[in-house]
């Protein structure tokens, strides 16, 4: 741990998403898939069980550095795994009728399917950090902001229910890609199963039951990779999801505007000499991230023309992207529920913005409740467009301007006229939309686990 | 229609598909959105239905260059068509208590509702040619590639099974993504409904309900990007899978190949000079615009971290993104319908390639077959390999070595050598394979319209 | 002007921009190359000059429907031009011995040419108008923000002299690239000039001398596509330089900050009923382009690996993305031209914002200046962090409280301290250094224009 | 060497490529940038010249661990290190003034010097394999290809001549770009050089000096980030002109055409079962890690628009994206240069190819040699095109069936006809071009080391 040149070697990633694409693991699964094919061999008869039970048992004796030493012999790599499996184990049959391909797509499929309940896992997690807190601050109002300009108030668990109902939606797609993406390729150099003559379906059906995942319906020599570009594509969608939250937090948190702030930079910077320099390193490191997945999709929409019954052009690629993108999803989604747990926020702040414009925010409620008074809509919009006007000009509160305003008392008296003019009475639907958010957002994760 | 800048004027796209995009339409699905809402209105009591049945009369007559001349002077395009409105149908509470993306969301739903179908229809009938292929010529027998060498035997309708089923995952796709991109957005300028006070959530359902596409859970300003970046996810990689196949025929079509060809190359060139001057026009066309889409995919990705409530970066580059991203596949699927329709085949070219090694490509038959009659795996493996060799070696056929060899006449008369290596019966569950995916593929189609 | 779909047909793109990718320009351009290659023939004897003189005077008098019809019937748009000239002219040499791409690639070289200058002219514009920025405001004292955190001083001269520089290195890309990217291909089907016998060579040199532009040094039927793609590349990288202006001026005109302001928005804002919503819409709009632009260049790169002496997948593609890359920029450009003329500078905020954090932003100076006194640096770095610590807690100034720190005392009378934790006397070299930027840029815009 | 996730650990990129992006040498960079901050601090009398000899005694004696362990203490990396190299030295006037940026982009500044160095050597080894390969097959004569069908005759000196042409223009591009990224940046925490008072100017002189490398005109927190776009970009060109030359080898491979071969595979099937499986994974790597760096630059183009005086969303991408783009370039080179050192090529394919037709393609120079000789250019046509038409009705050779045309004979006797109908005689200026590309070539190899 002193030499590395990738970062994911020891900075970013997670302990368990960094074992699972580990070249120890990667073999260790590719020879559970051998594992797997030898019992669907010996299900049609071809050999023994006992063949299979020989490499099963000595699957942690896997030796990476003998691996590397044959790979560098043979010039091949899953070659040089089977005979290593075949040194250690005594087994005859291992790889019969496979090509390599067979064995590295459906070791993916496993890395996958592990790898997919890892990463839902924390998404869940986030779900449902930010619909307990859209309920806890459901009521917080603060200013809603449309091209970084102050629009109408919104509540604190509002905006972020739309983050909720948002991230629900990436959950539902990776849910969906599973049925697609997470299969067994078990057919043979070309996809006819052809060395395993008649029995080939039979095989593919043991082992599919073997390693409980359904196999594609046809393949070439390798698993059709519009799949492997969903994935990366889902992901960085999902990055540029958590991109978008993390930006919230960076521009709530500038010292003009300090309504949320990341926690732990808060802390940090307590106990240092420039209490001003709270950096939200963690929401900046999110965001930067984002950038490396969205990079990553083109690679993956390229491996998908492949020639014929497949080119070798996806393996480098793969080698690269795949471990990579689920790595930098993976440290975004950790750094996302730290960022979340640890979240400061400052409803004196949201108050004081909330007042910024000195009411004229509200100007648009004083509209709608004349209107709804009686008075004609555009006598209603001129009015309050005179009061707005002059409260800007003598730089008073829209409210103080609006109370001494004749036509105005003539409609509402002072306790109306502060209610229509109380940023918390505007809001709408907002708890009726919360709620709806919650219900769906708990649906989605209960659906599919 | 003479000096245009954009290709997508004059050359590429349906007729269809270019009047959903173009800018009468596009204003005209607009005023629909403002006539439900007003329909929406009308049934909570804040207008009559006479209001939205003024604008309703008046949609045929909207007229394009005044309101362009509106927006010069209004600087806000939503607001030039509202006003257009007004004048013509002389409705007042057109356009009451939204937002402009309420609007143009909502618009852009429609447009996507109708461009899908469109998409869709077209790729089933390429489905529907693909399978129909793949069972007309299911025992045209070929040479499977790898590498862009050969491997091992397939079948012509085999290899265009896989097609069918790479496509079909895409239809899946499409199908899956309505659910969260076709939705209409009727929240107002933050999303809270606040200007339409309690009856926000009633005004929602009863737009939907006239509009028969359902709402978003919640919204800030606008519709989440992550559906807009999903859309054109899925359009890159349904059109990458066009370019596999484009690059299929392309890669068939060399000369030096020719077992598939373009077949209106052919039909142009029968007539010219060069007679061996055939290009793949239509192909090549093909695997050029899938370059497009994968570009197209940053730009939408990038949408996805939009500030706070929505800032307006989505805008400008949706204005063309969205539009050249459906013509584009548009263009591609028009383009293969009429690639597979003419597609020549050349069955003897396809003999003669598979002849090419003189058998070579037989020799794991060979090897397969005597390891099932009796003889040790490493010995037919060497057996089977020295005959390669000697047939190398002395420039003669696989099986003329093979049926001189005293080992293999002990286990093999002449008959069930030549059998044995037939590549026509070294072809696995090819069949079987076949009606899988046409199963599947049926499947999938009749279950989403 | 009604019923287009491409937003760069009448909303985006300049007059003259517009015009160079209009339809008729290109097919003039491509007849302009004809011409040129005409006197080329003339001058090694194959014709006379004549025959480039007839089509000379026609040119005016091309007919886009003309052409059109001509490819409709011919399936080939060069062949198309040049029977339409040929009808138009009488010539009896044109295209003799040229392939398309002879045309087409040198018709691009012309329009490169010609909106590279265009594009240049514009950024020199911008690059002059942040130099006299940055000269003008060279001494406006603002906060400089990391992280969105507040920092340290710098100027607003300052911060722009940055942008000048930045953009400036843009300038100098741009007029590197021209000399690989403009250059004429003359050479045949396959770049031999076979057609040409012994007179390629000569051909060319004529053909290049008439259109001043340089051949390239070799070629297959096509010019290389690496000049494309670094075309594009530069332009995206030139966009995302114009994307962080826009979102600096973005940031800084939040109401919360309000140092900069989109001047047209404060005045189209100025006389709406919400004087509070000032929409930075061009700077976004900026914004939103640059995202477009770093999508194209996916597709030019992927234009470079063309099959053997060329394949057209790099037309389809390059149809939409080389006119469209230009006329984004050049919305870009002139956007920036606009914004730039009316920024509003607020510099009462400037300073509002600078004493945020009521001189805690000015505790390095004094540390910095204790030490020059003589302090251990240890020890200047105690005590300003026990002073910043205790005016924290107390709420109260940094200056009032290190004033009545008796340590301080011995070192700096008040007017020192004063002069110490004054921000504006903490720029270090800002203003040689906007100096420095001004003699840079100003050497790189008068080195090739 | 046994557990880890990334290739370029093992499998990708040269072991000189690798150390220099090694956490050891990226460190080590970092603590000679602060040594010669401490000889520029020393040279305007801040601190003695033993400060900077007192690190320098210790630069092999940094632990990687030791850093680790305190940056996990202090959460910062560059302060981790600095009080490593302080506790190991002794030294007190580390980090002097300066912000981690001023050390981490200076740091850059001398790996991308070194990294491009290498990057260049290899490249330049590659151009001159390939211009000895170009002279030393200027004559052989093969097909030219176009959209993958036949066109006119080359030769492989001439198509190799091309892929130098275009590499050359990448090493240009490298070298241009040298002077824009490979600069110093030493300006402080917002780069007015405030901490080191009017002194700031020349320590930047002297450390750049020190370093021999030339400082950045004016910065914010960071060097300009554009420099590292154009870094990632033109490794991306150059990467997918590699892939360019690649596909070359790898479709010319194919065994229906087999005209070059990968050498290595070529050797390594030459002793196996299969003689026909020679696969061109070579080739077919650099093609797939050709798509990675496309995919990179789009993170370093997003990296641009950093916010005001820099925010750290680049941090973390640069992490990923620099020390990989550059060892993906670096496998590729590599790969190359094998690829071409062991290129094995068969002349008696390029012939039998070029035969393919039965000289149809030599139809044009029939017609041309006809006009030259006085007859219209029309009739030519008309001629050329009747006899290539018999020829192909009557499945005879071009040439049999001109040589008993009435008409052609009144025009050349059979000598003459074979020589026009020789493809080794319809290769217009190709010697020429070699010679000319060779000179280019050259000068610019020769004119940035």
């Amino acid at each position: 741990m002193s030499n590395e040149i990738c970062v994911f070697e020891w900075r970013y990633g997670s302990r368990e998403m960094r074992e699972l694409f580990s070249r120890k693991n990667i073999l260790r699964t590719m020879a559970e898939v051998e594992v797997a094919l030898l019992y669907g061999l010996a299900k049609v008869g071809i050999c023994t069980e006992n063949e299979a039970k020989k490499v099963e048992q000595i699957i942690d004796k896997i030796d990476v550095e003998q691996v590397n030493e044959l790979e560098k012999k043979l010039g091949h790599d899953v070659m040089a795994l089977t005979v290593h499996l075949a040194e250690l184990s005594g087994a005859k049959y291992i790889h019969y009728g496979a090509t390599s391909y067979d064995i590295i797509d459906t070791a993916y499929a496993i890395l996958f399917s592990k790898a997919l309940k890892l990463t839902k896992q924390k998404l869940k997690t986030i779900l449902e950090l930010l619909i307990s807190y859209s309920l806890n601050y459901k009521d917080l109002v603060m200013i809603g902001r449309t091209h970084g300009q102050h629009a109408l108030p919104i509540t604190l668990g509002f905006k972020l229910a739309n983050y909720a109902y948002e991230f629900s939606r990436s959950y539902e797609r990776l849910c969906e890609l599973e049925k697609r993406l997470v299969r067994i390729k078990m057919a043979g150099a070309v996809g006819t199963m052809a060395a395993w003559q008649d029995k080939g379906l039979e095989i593919e059906k043991y082992t599919s039951e073997k390693l409980n995942i359904p196999p594609h319906v046809i393949s070439t020599q390798v698993a059709p990779r519009d799949g492997f570009a969903e994935l990366v594509s889902d992901l960085a969608i999902l990055g540029s999801q958590l991109d978008r939250l993390a930006l919230e937090i960076r521009e709530l948190m500038r010292p003009e505007i300090l309504e949320l702030a990341e926690g732990e930079a808060v802390e940090r910077v307590g106990s240092s000499t420039m209490p001003h320099k709270e950096n939200p390193v963690t929401a900046e490191k999110i965001s930067g991230l984002a950038k490396v997945l969205r990079g990553f999709v083109i690679t993956e929409l390229e491996n998908i023309p492949l020639w014929h019954e497949r080119d070798l052009t996806n393996s480098s690629s793969e080698r690269i992207v795949i471990s990579h993108s689920l790595l930098t999803i993976d440290e975004m989604l950790d750094s996302t529920i730290r960022l979340l747990k640890t979240l400061k926020i400052f409803p004196e702040n949201m108050e004081k913005n909330l007042n910024l414009t000195r009411g004229l925010i509200m100007a648009e409620s004083l509209m709608v409740n004349l209107t709804l008074k009686g008075m004609p809509r555009h006598k209603a919009h001129e009015l309050s467009m005179a009061i707005a006007r002059e409260a800007e000009a003598k730089n008073k509160a829209f409210y103080d301007m609006a109370v001494e305003n004749n036509i105005v008392k003539q409609y509402f008296n002072t306790e109306e006229l502060k209610d229509i003019l109380n940023p918390g009475k505007y809001l709408g639907s907002y708890s009726q939309l919360i709620e709806r958010t919650k219900d769906y957002v708990t649906k989605v994760i209960s659906s599919c686990v």
